[in-house]
């Protein structure tokens, strides 16, 4: 690592890792969904409605998922087609769109979040507890910031109020799905193990 | 930020912080590079290019990417479409295709570039250097650990050398385009600017 690397190429670089890494982390998982006959797109949607409860409004989806409408749109009407989601209008508003699982989505989230929260994981258990918590943190920096970018109104304060009830979601979901700090799968790499603080 | 956080729930706050990082900031990419009439998908391709170096292989350009072989191709093939690259089979072995850019992608390329880069610039510029270079390495290690997931086969050293190789073009491309330190664009927001170490 070079100290006196310059301003604009650690900005460069930065951008460039932070999409391998994302990258590569999507195909780990898209083989993952594959392999329990969903898109990662489906999975993601099937998430939010965990997360968010159901029936979920599409538009609530689309801005937990950073995505336009539109595009969340789409692909519930590929998964009403698959059969992995209803979806209902609102009866005072019909515009308001409602979407929820149907029980064969129930029957392949549940292994399918199984094995994907077990990969992510493995993955990431070589990394000491301290960084794991520091990389959060300078993510999050990046993430306000390019929210500036994307929208000069941003309200940084109720961002962060959303990520304490995100946070509050994921701890519950950990309990709800038995997920333990020492994943027992198929995926674990024998005692390669290293010793964390 | 609680130093208690429970390595299950620590992991996967990392996976969505990674997936919400990425998508602002591609969503930022996305508005720039649609104001110069690209996609963000042919801009990256473009860029690979660049650093490739053409006529380039689809192939590289899938690897550089990260992405399939096949859908680079379809890719390409749009951008055939829209001139802004041209193909061109290999006289010998007539399956390698070969990538280069037209002139009406050139002038397209340079000021989307700037404007694109700038922009990074600006977002990670409240960013301390010194926290610059330990998000690097962190995120180069979430992606070391990714890559043993996706191919178990892999070879982290060669990855490394790969990464120097790139940093060396990250390093000609600030020279070639320019860019400074301090990006004067109609990007800057004003005198806003935090007070860094």
């Amino acid at each position: 690592m070079k100290a006196n690397l310059e301003s604009a190429e650690l900005s460069l670089r930065l951008w460039r890792r932070l999409y391998e890494t994302y990258t590569l982390l999507k195909r780990c998982e898209d083989q993952i969904f594959e392999e329990h006959g969903l898109t990662t797109e489906q999975y993601a949607v099937l998430v939010s409605l965990s997360y968010l409860g159901q029936p979920a409004r599409i538009t609530d989806i689309a801005r937990w998922l950073e995505r336009s409408t539109n595009s969340i749109s789409m692909i519930v009407d590929r998964m009403v087609k698959a059969g992995l989601v209803r979806r209902a209008r609102d009866k005072v508003d019909r515009r308001v769109v409602y979407v929820s699982k149907t029980s064969k989505a129930e029957s392949l989230f549940r292994p399918a979040t199984m094995e994907s929260f077990a990969s992510v994981q493995k993955i990431l258990s070589p990394i000491p507890h301290k960084d794991g918590l520091t990389l959060l943190n300078l993510l999050g920096q990046v993430k306000y910031e390019t929210l500036k970018c994307v929208n000069r109104e941003v309200d940084i304060e109720e961002i962060k109020r959303d990520e304490l009830k995100q946070a509050a979601n994921i701890k519950k979901w950990v309990n709800q799905y038995g997920l333990s700090s020492t994943p027992k799968t198929k995926l674990q790499r024998g005692k390669k193990k290293k010793t964390t603080r």
